[in-house]
């Protein structure tokens, strides 16, 4: 059995792969219906939030495009800030729909910086909404998104959230922070496979959907809407995948909200700790390091590319890689969704005898 | 046990469920590398096609979309070939991106007239595209694909062919047929859940492609075709419906698509005749009549509302509603995927005893 410890896609428990094998039923009728209900109640419960919630049969980047069609015009103006990788796909989906993006980028590895946000939205008062990502999956690093979402309303700009990777597993009261669109993915803390994004849409967002003029079909928010307020979803939806998503709401229900954020700070911490006990370093400002994604640096003498062979092929641990300039410098252990101690500590335990056998010789 | 006989989501066998129970895996690993390479080849197969395929975490109608977006430039004009509801959607979807859409409309029931066809083309030199639908599912009605694409190329147009409910049942030479895009999903003969979209992109499509301007991020296919040659899919796709596609179209690869295609006309002509052994009428031009999918007119004292309720809640057999004006007054039998004449035997059956009890008293 492989333990996947990659930042998405997560391991699902048994109930949740049990519920992807149940026969197809009519997208369009009452038993569709009622699933349908059970993830919409269960998601509000988790984002905390009183606002409509989409769902669309796609991965978590479509979600972002999405959340940008339905928000933004051509010619718009908005401010980026990113801080690796996720955050700068969301501002390429945003530059590709000629939306014109100011980029607020930092170091990666550390967390944006709230009063430089301030100065940015300070002297462009043409800017219309911030794009954020909530947790950097790339560099291992978590917003403070309540302080960064205060400033962006100090300012009464639209507030985009890429939360893929940390909803359901961090923090995040998407109603007290007055986070007008945010987007998460069911292969993340949701303990789902891959295969829907759900985007929680607040008045203001519809405001700027009313008015926004990125052409959109299948992404289209108002549509979805009213498909869904019906009792179904836009298209042929994965009918699979909401199954399964209603099982592990359930369970996250039982389990509580807060007990769940405080397990994956629990397992973070865990994380961080084991990687240092390898004599290995962070990658993140650890003032900021993500409760979901740890990322270590790898020392000079060590193949990564060789460490994740050996690991799966001989430890059966699956670890992300790194992305573009960290690809040879880095590696990623995950631990959202299905994941206790217990399996950090096998993975810390596996790279205690792996990392020699990865050494360039 | 409930007999899904809706036109798709279709049923799917155990193998395939179990399928989808699998244990999720590292989606940029060799494993899945593995996977999606079966895929791929067997659905190379099945389209009769040496041209490029790609994948979309998406349902058929995202997959228009991405046919459309990835080809077209916002002013461009194409001829909109429909017979009914889904042709009309392709038709919209296209409109909704700045596309100018020439209607070329034919009466929901019959199929397409290839002498209209050709004056249309013949009539206005700035058609850059012609869309089609090969199986209208809301009206039963399958065209011949084969003479509107001979007069398509007469005319040197790109051809843009839905085919989410013919491909893989119904016969489809794509290249022989010089189909430019052909869009299928997986819900539809492919037996396996929904949200995956697969697309055949010929070497002119690609050529369209490149000088398209209709902006797009998700459903990009350079970028589609980039990830697939290093062995994955972009984003996170749907690992799950990849598992089970991978299981399904090695049945169908076994069976034969010659068998399969002889099995859908056996089991199309088995259902077209159990419908008027009920004194019903067909709604399709028989002439025309698919494959996969058979719409019965209801007669005037039938509450069909009425009628699909009594047989999903009396006899678990769920049949397709009309959609938008044939709402009330037909309903649709669908028999693509995993179906045999058996299956068709009990629809009729049941109709045979349900038909009396929805009558309007």
């Amino acid at each position: 059995m492989e333990s996947l410890r990659t930042p998405g896609p997560t391991p699902c428990p048994d109930e949740v792969l049990q519920a992807m094998a149940r026969q197809m039923i009519n997208h369009l009728g009452p038993e569709f219906q009622k699933v349908l209900g059970e993830v919409l109640d269960g998601l509000k419960e988790l984002f905390q939030t009183r606002n409509d919630i989409l769902l669309f049969t796609c991965s978590g980047s479509g979600g972002l495009e999405a959340a940008l069609v339905n928000t933004l015009s051509p010619g718009d103006k908005v401010l980026s800030v990113t801080i690796g990788f996720f955050g700068e796909r969301f501002a390429y989906f945003a530059a590709a729909h000629g939306v014109r993006v100011v980029p607020l980028s930092f170091q990666w590895g550390r967390a944006a910086d709230v009063g430089e946000l301030r100065k940015a939205l300070d002297s462009d008062p043409e800017i219309k909404a911030v794009l954020v990502t909530h947790n950097e999956t790339s560099t291992g690093v978590t917003n403070d998104l309540g302080a960064i979402s205060s400033v962006v309303k100090d300012y009464d700009k639209l507030l985009l959230v890429d939360a893929v990777s940390s909803l359901g597993s961090i923090d995040l009261p998407v109603d007290e922070w007055h986070c007008d669109i945010v987007i998460t993915a069911s292969q993340k803390g949701w303990m789902a496979p891959p295969g829907l994004a759900m985007i929680s849409v607040s008045p203001e967002a519809w405001k700027a959907h009313a008015t926004a003029r990125i052409p959109r079909a299948y992404f289209d928010f108002a549509y979805t809407r009213d498909c869904i307020e019906k009792g179904y979803l836009p298209w042929t939806p994965a009918i699979s995948l909401l199954f399964a998503l209603s099982v592990s709401l359930k369970m996250m229900r039982e389990e509580g909200l807060a007990r769940i954020v405080a397990r994956h700070a629990e397992v973070a911490r865990a994380a961080r700790q084991g990687v240092k006990s390898l004599g290995l370093s962070l990658f993140a400002d650890e003032d900021h390091a993500s409760n979901t994604v740890t990322v270590a640096k790898a020392p000079r003498d060590i193949d990564v590319n060789r460490l994740v062979t050996i690991l799966r092929e001989d430890y059966h641990v699956v670890l992300g890689a790194g992305y573009e300039r960290l690809a040879e410098s880095i590696f990623r252990i995950g631990h959202l969704g299905w994941v206790n101690s217990g399996d950090i500590e096998a993975v810390i335990s596996a790279l205690r005898t792996a990392l020699p056998r990865a050494r360039v010789s």
